[in-house]
């Protein structure tokens, strides 16, 4: 999803011993994505995990191995890339040169999709058979093989093509107009949309997303990479303001023609999570208004586009959100399971495709993260949830019939799960504060699980902080608001330290959990070896807590956020090794925001801020996320108004310092300037630093300048 | 001048006398331009000084007086402006609101251009008689009024338009590309160009300028002001990139029709300088080729635009830069004169218009700095000069005839000088160290002085720092350098103190002059309260020390000019009451590149940076003035990369703010963004910051936040 959010690369990476020896300091080089010595700090873990049938293979170096199914068993070797050269006969420019560039095409087939410099094979691995060859270029983009992989679908520029597995190009598309895209994820990336094409089940038809942006504004970015600084504008449709249109088309390979569904009108609608019928004679939709309170899921006709049925509609007065598709039953195929947060949580529903609800399949205050799969017989549907716990991910199973559930996950912490191709395995990823990774297989029934790979803990010799999660209770006296503290190495409490708050806020991202190291930062590492407690809450708002703690925050972003992260500062203020005076605050993007919250409105708390990529004026956010939360500026104006920080600018007491990227196409650098604008108007005096060719997170090398930035900011004003 | 040049607002305002009994002190708003209480410290001088035949009027409030011509008499109140109202019957909108708007049409008539919301009048104040009734817009630009006021000549957007003082409008050029310009200034003001218009002697025929940018690259400027921002190109033509194209028409009024000289290939040269012959049949033109190493006085027909003839060829292995046109004698006008700095210093040459030299008029180790005109029988020539000191400017009467020359003006200091319908005239308007303003009607035959308005020290109660003038002997052990020092107020030898180089450099500007308080800013006086010593040096390269010490800078500014400023450091360093420690360094523009030159140059040295609008790579600077001094980057690769701060941002050791308008249209924010995006790849830490909407030079309440916002940044990191 393209929302508002901070890149978050968690610290999978090292001992969660406290060494009181004296050891090496960790730098940013070792502690930040982009650092040289980065990558040698990472827990290691096998690479391309994934399901070969009934064998869970992965890749080490040039090899590709499968995992034991017993304990001490050890991997057996498959095969290795010069297998894989000599058997395809790849020589050249034409060789495949790392394996990690060879996958399963899906779990059930024994095909490999080989990607070479430019081509794209499908290789029977126990046939020996190349499938399909298809010609690659460096202009495209969006590849999407079909499921019979006869096809492969792919854009150049704003259009769609396809090629035949002999080598035969078809435009799907021809819109000379740029801002005419097809192919490509609409809707910025929100409503989980992260893709533009949808092959059906069989791969007969090719659905795609369509959008037609010339009535959207142009924002100017300026690229001054350039030997005369050039013009990149982006298509930037701000709260408010005239929104793209967004069409469906059906592309029919076999005839080589185009239908598009008739969604009819306002053409500002949301098409979202695009789904086929098993027999490919249908798409669903669930379709939003511009408003976002009303979501139906509708049929269309595949073959002539006719709409067909409005299933059922979901409504609420303050949004409502689809953000996964509807998933047929395996073994009935009349009836589909959707996910919805109508009953204040995220939970299956089971319906048939007349639009009745058959059954609630799970219900609790929990909520349902995503789905794994059904297992062979479409009985049981294997899923992640946070029943067990809000800070922790879980595999279950649950029996669609009886309702009856089952962890499936044992040990603690946050676990991914894949399904193998006969939902007879489930592969079990997991780490926890204090289990830097580990890779289970579990046979599903009976329910056995062997650990194959624990990985071990590379900051073995680093002397590391002390992290703890807990609970305080917000200011309505029920909810509880879960926080880290990760204190100063050396910490002595009879000291004082300076704390900074680091802040996200925003929703969809959750900050604390028990994964490795609680998902602290390495700049929240790195900053207590110099020194300073680093303070972060998940405050109402951000995911995992269900549908009311969530959207409490509706049309009034940062007004509740900063309510809950000043209840972790009065906790912070009862401590008796807080010094008071020292209380600073980071965060970037929705954190930036809340950064400029905390600022501003308590000026008296904060000494300094650092506030990156950060929206300062919700009008000049885009219409998608911002309306969801915000409604229109003409339909919410005290609440844009309340929630501007552009208008509080001359409350600033501390010492802030706002960052941007100039080639931010999400937080626009509009949100900065007119920040510095009305604080230079008001006769207040924030810092300012701009990324050159930077876009909304900084990234490679620049990731690093740009902590050793703020870290000076702190030292230079906090310390 | 649109130069490389930073606003200097001189401090014309406050008292030379060093009090130490303790009053109030000065601050910000005091003394820098926008602050609210800055007019009220400036010292008193009559408005809109000007002659109006012998009498020299001045307007005060709501009047307007003629100045006494004998010591000890009073100003004679002539008219007011009800009276202009009533006699004129001006009424409502149409009022004139505030007698500064009513400026005498020339010295030499009776008439009053008399400006009113939607109209300007050509009044006659003797005979009371309006001659003339022009309609104005809002959208009108460049007013440039006949001699004759029958006619006024305005641009619109791109086009030059003219009515007549019936009211009627013709449109002299009519191009809807918006690239092709007419009327208005060329060559980015270089070459001494400030309009694009010029009238023949009598009012017959209008020559113009028309400036093709069509082929010129576009630099993207954002407008963050906007609902959402919005593009703003500005044609900016960078050192080695393609040129505009000028050309230069002549309108005939009587026909409506316009001719163009046929000035021909290349299309990127330079016409400068333009000038009419007394009889309206010819124009004159200074071209200069692209090189800008060689200049041609050339002559036009001006019904035909016919090349007529070269009268003379001026060449230098630098660069020429003619910035004056010719001007024909009173009383023969087969001859005029000619400014040229072929002999090393810019002096006058009487040439006839066949191109015979007929003598060089002045000489010596001085320079002409302008000229103010002929008495009436033409005989001598008034003109200004640096001869008496290189820090001052006075009056001198050359006789043509006998090239015997005498100082007019009797006081030290910087003056000017106006001169009356017959010649027989001057206004000496001046200023010196100690004295804030004096005003003078000198009889320059015989001569008398008489001093009618003395201006009061508007600080005279307020404890100001010490200032001195010195001078320094170059690294070549012979040249002169001047600088001034602004002692700490409450300045104690036995101390040390922090000392903030403030530094211009660049050609066409002097900081240091024998005129109010020596030309110290406000901010230097600012400081001076604070405990700074501020101190400036006008290095080679600076103007009125002939050409020799400005041109050393060719193809390589930066280089000589920091070596002078160095030798300014040293000396400092020699004295006891400055910290060696704590040395830091400010400029705007120019000034800006050489702060980037002192601290990237000698990072031991300096400890605290602050560069404004600072050029950083002269490749990113535009044509006219870049190339005049680096040639181009083709031509030039090695002063290019020598003189490239971009380069050297690795070097940089002490701390470092650079500054931009991010709407800077002289000095694009290129500049410093390709700093900071070279100083964050190679690892230093500069800082940063925005003025949004803002151009070259910070305007308005800006200023003031801007002179803030430096002095924190020496507060932080200096103190």
């Amino acid at each position: 999803m393209r929302t508002i959010k901070v890149i978050i690369i968690f610290l999978t990476l090292f001992s969660p011993m406290i060494l009181h020896s004296q050891e090496q300091i960790l730098t940013l080089e070792d502690l930040i994505p982009g650092g040289k010595t980065y990558n040698k700090y990472r827990a290691e873990m096998p690479q391309s995990i994934s399901w070969h049938g009934e064998n869970l293979t992965f890749i080490k170096g040039d090899t590709m191995f499968i995992s034991p199914r017993k304990e001490n068993d050890r991997p057996k070797t498959y095969f290795t890339l010069e297998d894989i050269n000599t058997e395809m006969g790849l020589t050249g420019k034409d060789r495949l040169i790392k394996l990690i560039y060879a996958q399963w095409f899906n779990p059930e087939s024994n095909n490999l999709l080989v990607r070479t410099y430019n081509r794209s094979y499908i290789y029977d691995v126990e046939t020996r058979t190349i499938n399909a060859t298809f010609k690659v270029d460096k202009n495209f983009e969006n590849f999407d093989f079909s499921p019979a992989f006869n096809y492969v679908a792919y854009t150049k520029e704003n259009n769609l093509y396809i090629q035949s597995h002999d080598g035969k190009e078809f435009a799907i598309t021809n819109d000379t107009n740029k801002a005419i895209l097809s192919g490509q994820a609409v809707h910025r990336n929100e409503f989980g949309i992260q893709k533009g094409t949808f092959w059906s089940p069989k791969g007969s038809l090719l659905a795609f997303y369509r959008m037609d942006e010339t009535m959207v504004t142009d924002y100017p970015l300026v690229d001054i990479s350039t030997r005369i600084a050039t013009l990149v504008n982006e298509k930037y449709p701000m709260a408010g303001m005239k929104s793209h249109h967004v069409t469906i088309g059906v592309y029919n390979p076999t005839n080589d023609s185009t239908i598009f569904l008739k969604t009819g009108t306002p053409k500002d609608k949301y098409l979202t999570n695009i789904a086929w019928s098993p027999d490919e004679k249908y798409i669903y939709i669930a379709e939003l208004n511009r408003g976002q309170d009303t979501c139906s899921l509708k049929s269309y006709d595949a073959n002539t586009g006719k709409p067909i049925a409005t299933i059922f509609t979901e409504t609420h007065p303050k949004y409502v959100e689809p953000q996964v598709p509807i998933s047929f039953l395996k073994n009935d195929t009349d009836k589909f399971i959707w996910q919805s947060r109508r009953d204040g949580y995220n939970h299956f529903y089971l319906y048939d495709t007349k639009g009745k609800l058959i059954k609630q399949l799970t219900s609790g205050k929990w909520e349902v993260v995503s789905t794994i799969g059904f297992d062979a017989k479409g009985e049981n549907l294997f899923y992640i949830s946070t029943e067990k716990s809000p800070i922790e991910k879980h595999i279950y199973k649950l029996n669609l019939k009886s309702g009856k559930r089952e962890q499936i996950s044992n040990e603690e912490g946050v676990h991914e799960g894949y399904l193998s191709a006969s939902g007879k395995y489930i592969a079990d990823i997991y780490t926890s504060q204090n289990n830097p990774g580990k890779i289970a297989t579990i046979e599903t029934k009976p329910k056995k699980s062997v650990i194959w790979h624990t990985a071990k803990n590379p900051y073995i010799n680093k002397q590391l902080p002390e992290i703890t999660i807990g609970t305080l209770k917000a200011n309505d006296g029920i909810t509880d608001l879960y926080y880290r503290m990760v204190k100063p190495t050396d910490f002595d409490p009879q000291k004082k330290y300076p704390v900074i708050i680091y802040v996200y806020g925003g929703p969809h991202l959750q900050l604390i959990e028990n994964r490795w190291m609680t998902g602290a930062r390495g700049w929240d590492i790195f900053m207590a070896q110099k020194g300073y407690l680093i303070f972060t809450l998940d405050n109402r708002g951000t995911p995992y807590r269900g549908f009311d703690f969530e959207n409490i925050i509706h049309r009034q972003l940062g007004v509740i956020e900063t309510q809950d992260q000043m209840t972790g500062v009065e906790y912070l203020k009862s401590l008796p090794y807080i010094d008071s005076e020292r209380i600073g605050v980071h965060g970037w993007s929705f954190g930036g925001f809340m950064t400029l919250n905390l600022m501003l409105r308590h000026p008296e708390t904060f000494k300094v801020g650092v506030a990156g990529g950060a929206v300062t004026d919700w009008k000049y956010y885009e219409i998608m996320y911002g309306e969801r939360y915000m409604d229109s500026p003409q339909e919410n104006p005290r609440g844009y108004k309340e929630t501007n920080m552009v208008d509080r600018a001359g409350d600033l007491k501390g010492r802030l310092m706002l960052i941007h990227g100039d080639e931010d196409p999400t937080v626009v650098m509009q949100h900065s300037l007119q920040f510095l604008k009305s604080a230079i108007k008001k006769g207040t005096h924030p810092d300012f630093f701009i990324y050159p060719g930077q876009g909304h997170n900084m990234m490679g090398r620049d990731r690093i300048h740009l902590h050793e930035h703020i870290t000076r900011y702190f030292e230079d004003h906090l310390k």
